[in-house]
């Protein structure tokens, strides 16, 4: 009984993904769903990013957090439009807050939205949002048996970015492990390793991203 | 009316780690609900607590992943008796997940148990599952916007241990902010600054958790 309660929640939400799939599509919006542990470097992954393309494509932000506008505030600050949902203790984002967070953005305007989920290596995973790609941080502090530990997202993650390499000298980081565990659960990942922090290696999600948001436009 | 029926499930774990609670206390065994995002240091500080006081107590553990048994296997390597519960999936461990491992335990033979939680600073802070304490790891490198973002963890420990320390001339961890925001949430929180890599600031740890098992005993 429960377990068909959880399902048909999944399947009403994946309704609704695909839904707001078709509308981003329509307009040609190319959206990534950016997921991780709390504190591995989403919202400066998203600072950096905003940074590198904002003059070349527009870009709009949705922020997902339990409670505040601390990541919101920070985007705005970059004069991106950015829409702060808050989850109210919930520990993921689903269809419906990202369908019901759309009007607070012109669709007309936008080339790349970026979704910014709540910091949890879990649930986020099982929710599609109508995204295009689900991009994942794994930090180096967190250490190298995460992929083992938390394969759903892994499995369903299309770019993996290995954030904190310049922390790899002080923490016992397995860097091999990681990206065989990584491979293992999905063969086709793309994977990235880089710091957000100084910026060593984003060039490659850089050119990466550019070359899906090209990919995507409308003739 | 999805209002309702969470809070059934949160009623009915209530209940459940009620009966947990009443089990522990008639056998004196005092209990710690371990709980942080992943990576932060959970199972290396169940490690060196194990390595610190198993001279004195008898420890158990139960420990919760979402799968694999790596983590139990890390403390049955210490000589200790570990259970491990896979939530195949699920969040957080709750009351009932508890009731079921201690099948697995000789209650007459523990004075401390350890329940190392899923990695996740959301929802584990909602389930009891009859500790005595809920104690909370935060590393340095997730930022000091934990407190302020994930408040019902911090609101619900009685003890937060900062963790990796040693990290401290490598990350941006404004470790006065972190200290504020977490006192505001939860005034009676008792905070130790540690690194369970070093070794560094454990000791008032160990101290701590010797006075509370030894008012636990029964007499």
């Amino acid at each position: 009984m429960k377990i068909q309660v959880v399902k048909n929640v999944l399947d009403a939400n994946d309704r609704i993904a695909q839904e707001n799939r078709a509308l981003f599509d329509a307009k040609g919006i190319y959206v990534i769903n950016l997921m991780s542990a709390p504190g591995a470097g989403k919202t400066t992954l998203v600072e950096k990013t905003i940074l590198a393309l904002k003059d070349d494509y527009r870009i709009a932000v949705i922020e997902g957090d339990i409670q505040d506008t601390y990541d919101a505030d920070r985007v705005a600050a970059l004069g991106i439009p950015a829409v702060q949902i808050n989850t109210g203790g919930g520990c993921h984002l689903d269809g419906n807050m990202i369908r019901e967070a759309l009007s607070g953005l012109d669709l007309d305007a936008i080339d790349l939205l970026i979704v910014e989920n709540v910091g949890n290596l879990v649930c986020p995973a099982e929710f599609k949002v109508g995204e295009n790609a689900k991009v994942m941080l794994l930090s180096t502090p967190e250490g190298a048996d995460k992929p083992a530990k938390y394969p759903l997202m892994f499995q369903e993650s299309t770019v993996l970015l290995i954030n904190k390499i310049d922390l790899m000298p002080y923490v016992d980081f397995d860097r091999d492990k990681a990206l065989r565990d990584a491979r293992a659960i999905n063969q086709d990942l793309t994977i990235f390793e880089v710091s957000c922090r100084t910026g060593d290696g984003l060039g490659q999600w850089f050119a990466w991203l550019r070359g899906r948001i090209e990919a995507h436009k409308r003739p």
